[in-house]
């Protein structure tokens, strides 16, 4: 059982995200970042168990079952869960079902939410000057109904923060209890939507106001409410809402493969990056025209790679014969692109040749070599293919 | 400002990790695990600023101007806390500093130990059958002394769950306060001590018998307290206290470089791994006779590798001479060992002979060719030294 933390990717665990890695099956929520899934084995058999407000996509029982019956066909099963699994998961009701079953079970902590969004809206919980006690609350039922076990007459006035999570639905509820047993109306609250995320958005205002500004802005659900002074540091501390690219959305088209380092960067500064990759790098439909060549490599003066893809493939296909790059003695190695020195370099080839101006036209201008007539020159390349369109993205994200 | 999770390493978060790999100083308390360190770049400034209870190594004045000094002189700061950097951590005040100091700032949270080591316990702090409500409040002052600013006559009722951190040492007095202001003597009780390491210890009682509980197992601290009926799911749902190998210590002396695969093995079941390498391996004092052969490579016949540390610094030095595998085109290539053959391969080596025996009888025995009279045959060798004895482990956990 792990905790996917509060929904920006890094903030997985280590531990959380080898399972991830290793899983045959990933049963999962709505509320789990679903670019973590992106990262997760192909082969790994993805299920989604999420339960929207309103809209239970699995009773938790049929989850419960469905755990325990891919754990009993020996499969290696991972329970993602959004935020920490042991807080207001209902992770502690799965863990007791599969004890019961006899699975053997791990919990691998997350880093909840509660926590971690009031974080990066710039408000620590705590703060010795401000407050030695702190309060989470599931805002989930409305406190007009009644009976929800929640002691308002002594968590209002009891507790220097708290925090209530899910239960942006319920605010005025749960402001009208806090304001009639005791808590003064000057009480800074923040409410944060999509914490962690590019989407990011704070409303803050006091427990008075708050009801008000959060109509205002038209903030739905989910969203984390803090309420306590410790909301009054924000303005000093707000550092993740100042990043350059805060919630642009910006498209990656590159494949997939390439994709990684470049959205990293940009996430790195707060952008909405969607991996939506136009082409994919595939093989060569035939590997006839190499294989001749690998026979008579002794014929070739040069090889000349033109993308990282084709050195790729090209070195695939010589170990696949059970050659290695002592093959490729008899003939001098060039580059055209950094990308492309740099593959060359990973796979232990230092080129002879790589053109100052990455182009055919660098190629011919700058070869060391005037003289080609008659010599054989090898060009190994990868094809382009259309694209696998990633199902989670289309639906989810780019609506 | 990043938080180092509650202790077991695996617990850190992904951009946590990162961050640590690419700092230049980290500021660390006695709180994170010291095994993260040495995973940080070896290069990297590491400077213990720990507050043990009773001896400030240094006041968080001194702290905070560390910290800012470091930053302006341009370095990449990890200020590295235990558990998560805004849960009673001061990362707030740190912030605060650093903030009004003018330096950019970003926060990592990590898994704080308030819900983590319950969670190895087998307790998860919230339940929907049991509790809405959850506490953590600092048990750091003694309640007996007053001025706390904790309402204990609201929140010792008012909460289905509550966590002190940082309060064993008070426990008799957050237990009086607790009973005096109505919370049951039935109300279970847990106090668990290096919670999430392999040295994790549980006590479990009642509020009425936990003081004596403790002091019967002579608990130290520090621990985290636990109050609420979720204690009761402890007994199905631990899973930790059952790992094989929990609390066992073991040294693994292998070299450094070489001992992360097994130690990790090892820590998933529970083990304390110690690395103690009493082994380094090291360059060749000199490489004259290894260039001497490049120079004259066509006169070799065979190189023979007989391990990993042979492959790498023959490697390195073969790239180092502007030259790659090409240049071996008239050498036929052997390993001893799987893992010797295993290390070509990454280095895109194909050996054309490896003995089904892994030692030089076998190399003898098994060798393709039988007449070699006249051959040169190569034998690159790392060296073996003594060696760095690593402060942090000698000093900490060799006691």
């Amino acid at each position: 059982m792990v905790g996917a933390g509060p929904g920006d990717e890094g903030l997985i665990t280590v531990r959380g995200w080898d399972y991830l890695k290793e899983a045959e099956v990933i049963v999962y929520d709505h509320l789990a970042n679903v670019t973590l899934l992106s990262r997760a084995s192909e082969r790994a058999e993805k299920i989604y168990v999420g339960k929207k407000e309103g809209a239970h996509t699995l009773p938790q029982g049929e989850i419960n079952r469905l755990l325990v019956k891919k754990a009993e066909e020996g499969k290696k099963v991972v329970r993602l869960k959004g935020g920490d699994p042991f807080i207001f998961g209902r992770g502690g009701e799965e863990a007791e079902f599969l004890s019961q079953a006899g699975i053997e079970l791990e919990i691998v902590p997350g880093v909840t939410s509660a926590v971690a969004v009031p974080a990066y809206a710039g408000i620590p919980l705590t703060h010795r000057r401000i407050t030695s006690t702190l309060g989470f609350i599931t805002g989930h039922q409305d406190p007009a109904k009644g009976g929800s076990g929640i002691a308002w007459e002594k968590i209002s006035t009891g507790l220097g923060t708290l925090v209530f999570l899910m239960g942006v639905k319920n605010l005025p509820g749960i402001v009208k209890r806090l304001l009639s047993h005791g808590r003064s109306g000057d009480t800074p609250v923040a409410v944060i939507r999509q914490g962690t995320l590019p989407e990011q958005e704070t409303v803050v205002g006091s427990l008075s106001s708050i009801v008000a500004e959060v109509e205002k802005r038209e903030l739905k659900p989910p969203a984390v409410i803090v309420v306590g002074e410790v909301v009054g540091l924000r303005d000093k501390l707000k550092w993740f809402e100042k990043k350059p690219l805060l919630g642009k959305r910006i498209v990656v088209t590159r494949a997939r493969a390439q994709a990684g380092k470049l959205s990293r960067k940009l996430r790195a500064e707060g952008a909405k990056v969607i991996e939506f990759p136009t082409i994919k790098i595939a093989p060569p439909q035939s590997y006839q025209g190499l294989d001749e060549a690998l026979r008579e490599i002794g014929n070739y003066r040069w090889i000349i790679f033109t993308s990282s893809n084709g050195v790729e493939y090209f070195m695939k296909r010589l170990r696949g014969k059970g050659k290695d790059l002592r093959h490729l003695a008899p003939c001098r190695i060039g580059a055209i692109g950094e990308g492309t020195a740099k593959t060359l370099s990973d796979y232990g080839i230092n080129p002879d040749f790589v053109p100052r101006e990455y182009s055919s036209e660098g190629l011919v201008k700058e070869f060391p070599e005037k003289d080609l007539s008659g010599q054989h020159i090898l060009i190994p390349r990868a094809e382009v293919a259309p694209p696998d369109l990633p199902q989670s993205l289309t639906h989810r994200e780019l609506r």
